[in-house]
């Protein structure tokens, strides 16, 4: 693929301190990997993995993208570069998925777990991180009889970025 | 409410027959407790609730709606009165949860499971049933820390539908 | 087709007294044709056509359906059976245009206007009427050079349906 | 706003030369000025912008995006940075509109025309060129009764990027 890999950072919009150190590690490892960074735009988990990607050593303006549930792109954190107002409420979340090669989350509720639910069903790399929330219950299984390795499972942002780089790898050689 | 309230049926597009029978019976017994049943228009459980519905004594046309993935109205099937054709792929997902004031669930897998998701992010009644699939795990639960009555488990085609009714009511009177 | 086959129609939000008429003529005439009616839900042309379908001699429920732009069924109009709140803005254009085997325009503005266009690349019966507003202008053109019969003119909404009857069979005989 | 301005660039995915050169130096010259290029990531003039943002001379990676119709990152062409393959259909000229701060149309048909229309509705700034197609009409005029200054007309590439540059300043100022 020549065109960069977009990886997602999905998780709350409140989110502890924990989850967002989680997130902003996981922000500047992707970009420091190669990666854009995708987000939902919003607070918490979206807003520290955009400014942890905006730390990145070798980051560039249009690493940051955020596809947001409303239409207006004022309500993106300041650490998006490029805010894409879906104005589709959540079913923006289909288009994160849509977008991104790989999906990391970090905790969340319902709405991770659609997100985590519809990469299942594109085929999209999955790691989960140990995090307070509903993702981490996926870490290892499998949603569905659907023909795919189960959702990953990393103990750190370092090898949950290492993970989606590996995986990215074989799927492009594959 | 003046309107007839719509309730989703939501599973597999490839379904057991003990699944289906459950469908089935789901869609008969909604009509005939003067709801619609909506469901994402194709195979296995959608199809088998849709039937159903067709079956219940005082069926009239209209009651079954079919909102699908792709956007050619023939793919829906035989037993569906009003087909959407969406042409969003899995964000149709959304739509029917946004549509039905309830969704019951039987068995499923990543679809489904985005379904339950949405539907709790939207605050709609969620009923999930013993069959084989995803969704049965949910039974009892909460997806986050939302201020929501945990999902609602059913042991029978009968108490599914029963809790939904019920439920309803004691929104539209709360 | 064994579905009834489901005609829009489209126009302003905010209708002259004359639209209103025209729209609610239509939606009269339409379910006496056997077709359901489908409208954006709201207020003005959308409302006309909606209480119009409701007066049709062999009205039943389940004839008028409403795809809303808001995520809120309550905002639907008062004479709509079947509201679908979409909760994607003006994009749930798309959704009436997809789900309408023909679109019957009463002057509108911009909205109206991406109907028409979005009915035209859909390849949908498209028929306008004389009405303030601009879809009159299209009446008999083209809208690009895709092998389309132009959009249809009608001076009435009794030619309007009778037009719509009539190319519709058409097709399914074609 | 800190962002940069994201401008959409709209027309046919088969173009003729001239809608081509056109496109390809409104691509270049947005960039120039400081803005990234949206398309809808497919050919013609699509790829005829993307292909001149490219060559800006102080091009940088992520400065043209693209939003395609489909759900498969592969079908954008090899100009687009940033892909976001929506797997709505023609939905996704909402979301065109949406994302950009002002479209700039080259030709077109429907597709083109809904973009319009859209953008309208969004209170987008819109330029149009004279160029064969359809949008070339609706150059000075307003589509509607909504409180707009009327659809901005250019006669060159470089004058259509100087009026969306100045209404930016002034939208921002105002």
């Amino acid at each position: 693929m020549i065109r960069r890999p977009i990886v997602a950072v999905i998780g709350n919009a409140k989110a502890t301190p924990a989850q967002c150190a989680l997130a902003e590690e996981l922000g500047r490892l992707l970009v420091e990997h190669g990666c854009r960074v995708l987000t939902g735009g919003l607070g918490g988990v979206m807003e520290a993995a955009s400014r942890g990607a905006r730390r990145a050593s070798n980051r560039s303006d249009g690493d940051v993208i955020g596809i947001l549930p409303g239409d207006d792109a004022a309500f993106a954190n300041e650490f998006v570069d490029i805010a894409i107002p879906s104005g589709m409420g959540f079913a923006r979340n289909v288009l994160i998925v849509r977008t991104a090669a790989a999906v990391i989350a970090v905790g969340g509720g319902a709405g991770t777990l659609s997100e985590i639910a519809h990469a299942w069903q594109a085929d999209r790399i999955i790691v989960v991180l140990p995090a307070e929330g509903i993702s981490g219950e996926f870490g290892g299984r499998a949603l569905d009889d659907r023909p795919r390795p189960p959702i990953l499972k990393a103990l750190s942002a370092r090898s949950a970025v290492e993970l989606v780089i590996e995986s990215l790898g074989a799927r492009h050689s594959g």
